[in-house]
């Protein structure tokens, strides 16, 4: 533990309280990573906070000590932006879980940063209502924690991410000051700074309390599988529905290998001999939907589906969900380890890109699932290797990276909902300029002038990055300079 | 003109042309103001590029050597946001309105920042598709310019603002740098400035290049005219729709002196003896309109009204709609003089606002005509006086601050899309605290450290607010105080 921090301790006890902070380094050790477990560290110390007061006067402690400090939430992330600074103080909102309010006339719920995203679905379905975004791991993932990363999930192809969901936040910045952004009314004047907190990835401070909105539940859902006998008859079934004029509230495709390995885990028997499977889901008014539903299922007959299920109650959408929810999860029974990339493309480049991922697969004989939105074109290829040949990791590692580029050269994202954190901050140069960089750092240093807000995420430094910013170590550039043949 | 802006005219003529440097005043002078009038300057000089490197280069200049600029679109703003600097340069936009690219595939299109918001809209209409946000003065306002003002529009309720339908920017920074700010792909990492850009009032740069997400046009658009004997019964058909879960592309309301305005202006034909007229435009699939008009008729019905008119075309729906969108400049029939206000309240407190600004109207005898957005509680009243008597523009001053008194009293905002501009400056600290305040304060000197990119808009001082930040002159702190008995 560094001796910085170490100094702090007995004033941390005293604003938290001595079971609101871990010194042990056991305990520590728990919280070494998030959810991409190969970037770890044992942070110096870690806080549990139960107020908006007590993050205030850890942060203020933290600010005048020059002691960096890394927000947590459930530590569900998948880019390493919860990874905690060995020098610094971990803070953890896991126990700032009141549901502050459901206020159904306005149609929104305050709550604390460390409830879980489905809890608010759960307290406002009584009065049927929701809270739109649904990433996977919903189930325990935080709302504080989906605020950092600006959330997806199936659903936001028709409802957006995260940040069309917060109507209000109130933060503790770097220099511990309590600042409100938004708020229940639609329209706030001045800078929309809202927005620009969500998906910083706790490098602008730490949300406190959330104002979310509710949406109604929908008066219908309706969930449609497909069978496809190839991944093009699939994708040209999607660009028919939504040229069609249907927004359905979630498009999700897999591929035969995942759902090879979705069988594998949770045996959620999608029809044999399937290459590709699409969940169509639509919600809205019933009369809506059911015009909805007999567009999507022609339009998928029409591109050559061999099977199409439905399901219109929550026990049948269950068990077509089953096996998409559980695919990343489950490549684990068909691969000894797995790297899942996070990336977008413009939905019409979609079919090009499943094509070069494709042979990029065939060429370095590392396999590729691939589970995705396809509606909006955000990629989930999960990049399968064997992790006790050290050369495999490597290859899976540049094909990853390879992965990336396709994303990049085709107009799209190195991250759809995952975010940069550590694991994507050398990659950032490839997708914005100089000048772009430099706006963001002097934003970052607008609120955070001593850079001890969760350092070394987000944007990429020389220290981290060298001096080819943008080039990963063994990363080689396959396709920005066309060298695919390599494999 | 002042000495400084003097010696870079030669420099902004090489940039911009000869015919893109406007120095004569009376040619200047044209430029005094937008469409809030009584705040008036004329600008040093006027620029009018054609090009992002023209823009660029202009603001360069301007940061080297010290010079104010102030951005101008349409000038239609109606906060005085484009009010000019006397020793700065005027950027207009007029001449950059070409239309770079209609993307179907990608639904959005590509365009210069003077194009008009109605001509994004004719563009894309032969394709099947529109441009959603609708200020009322789309047919010459410019996109830019909604960009800095995050304009709405009656459609607002069901399609959000500006910044819900910008996808990307690029934008000249205030010290003359290209910046590019999300794009065609839905997820961009980093921090989502766009956002904070949008509604940044001219403060943070010029948007020079801008991607719109483009809609498609709805199968039905059905629009209901009701008439009710009192603003309580149309209230409560408003508050009964939403409740009912219908949720309209439009709810806008007018009140009896609105009306008679509407009436002697345009001759629009409002059911006789109206105390308030609803205006409900549904819009979506056929099956989903047509069940939410009966639900809609019904529960006007049930709440008093006594005249309900429907139109399912586009003429019939310009009759409609020909009242309410004249309604603005309609009241300068019926009074000398009069200012358009521009307040939220959360629309659970519709109905006491309105009994409140009512109660103002009668003790202080200053008529006040409510035009709004009954949806989303964004409030329009028209505090109406005669000019010739200058007491009367005194209290007419004082009951428009004091229905901003309410706003805010009420949880609300002093602003739904007008904006701040130079008007509202020193309303601010009367919404944020110090510490919210300050926070906006940094992050706009990280992007202008210098000050330059329209100055005095948007953000208090001790120099524009004195030392009592918060009450403007001549303003008697009305409601706040409980002094309201003073009329």
């Amino acid at each position: 533990m560094s001796e910085t921090v170490h100094a702090l301790i007995p004033r941390l006890r005293a604003i938290c309280g001595d079971d609101g902070v871990i010194t042990d380094s056991a305990q520590r050790r728990t919280y070494e990573s998030d959810g991409l477990a190969y970037h770890a560290a044992i942070p110096g110390v870690v806080v549990l906070p139960t107020s908006t007061e007590q993050v205030a006067d850890v942060v203020r402690l933290c600010s005048e000590n020059g002691v960096p400090f890394v927000p947590r939430g459930a530590g569900t992330g998948l880019s390493a932006g919860a990874l905690p600074h060995s020098g610094g103080v971990l803070i953890v909102t896991s126990r700032m879980r009141r549901i502050r309010e459901i206020d159904i006339d306005n149609e929104c719920a305050i709550v604390e940063p460390g409830v879980a995203n489905l809890e608010v679905t759960r307290a406002s379905a009584p009065h049927g209502y929701y809270y739109a975004p649904d990433p996977s791991s919903q189930q325990v993932c935080s709302v504080g924690g989906n605020i950092a990363e600006n959330s997806g999930g199936a659903h936001c192809l028709k409802y957006g991410f995260t940040v069309n969901h917060v109507l209000g936040l109130e933060i503790v910045t770097p220099s511990g000051e309590v600042v409100r952004l938004g708020g229940k009314s639609a329209e706030a004047p001045g800078y929309d700074l809202l927005g620009a907190f969500i998906g910083s990835e706790g490098t602008l401070g730490i949300a406190t309390e959330v104002t979310v909105r509710l949406m109604r539940a929908p008066q219908r859902v309706t969930t449609v599988l497909a069978a496809f006998e190839s991944m093009d008859a699939g994708g040209s079934a999607v660009s028919d529905i939504i040229a069609g004029g249907v927004l359905p509230a979630a498009v999700e495709m897999m591929d035969a290998l995942a759902i090879e390995a979705a069988e594998a885990a949770v045996a959620c028997e999608y029809p044999e001999g399937a290459a590709a499977v699409l969940i169509v889901e639509l919600d809205g008014p019933a009369a809506d939907v059911d015009a909805q539903f007999d567009a999507v299922t022609e339009l998928c007959r029409h591109n050559g589906a061999f099977e199409i299920r439905t399901a219109s109650d929550a026990a049948e959408r269950a068990r077509i969900w089953k096996g998409r929810k559980s695919a990343f999860a489950a490549v684990g029974r068909i691969s000894p380890a797995y790297i899942v990339q996070d990336g977008v493309v413009p939905r019409t480049a979609l079919g090009e890109v499943l094509h070069r991922i494709s042979e990029l697969s065939q060429r370095s004989g590392i396999r590729v699932a691939n589970v995705f939105h396809a509606g909006d074109g955000n990629l989930h290829p999960l990049v399968l290797f064997d992790d006790s040949d050290p050369e495999a990791g490597e290859r899976a590692e540049e094909v990853s990276g390879a992965i990336l580029d396709l994303c990049i050269e085709h107009g799209g994202s190195i991250t759809g909902e995952h975010g940069v954190g550590v694991d994507k901050v050398c990659t950032m140069p490839r997708m914005f300029g100089p000048a772009d960089l430099e706006t963001m750092d002097r934003f970052r240093g607008a609120f955070d002038p001593d850079g001890i807000a969760n350092p070394e995420k987000l944007l990429p430094t020389p220290r981290l990055c060298g001096e080819r910013p943008g080039v990963r170590k063994g990363e080689h550039p396959l396709v920005a300079e066309g060298t695919a043949e390599l494999f």
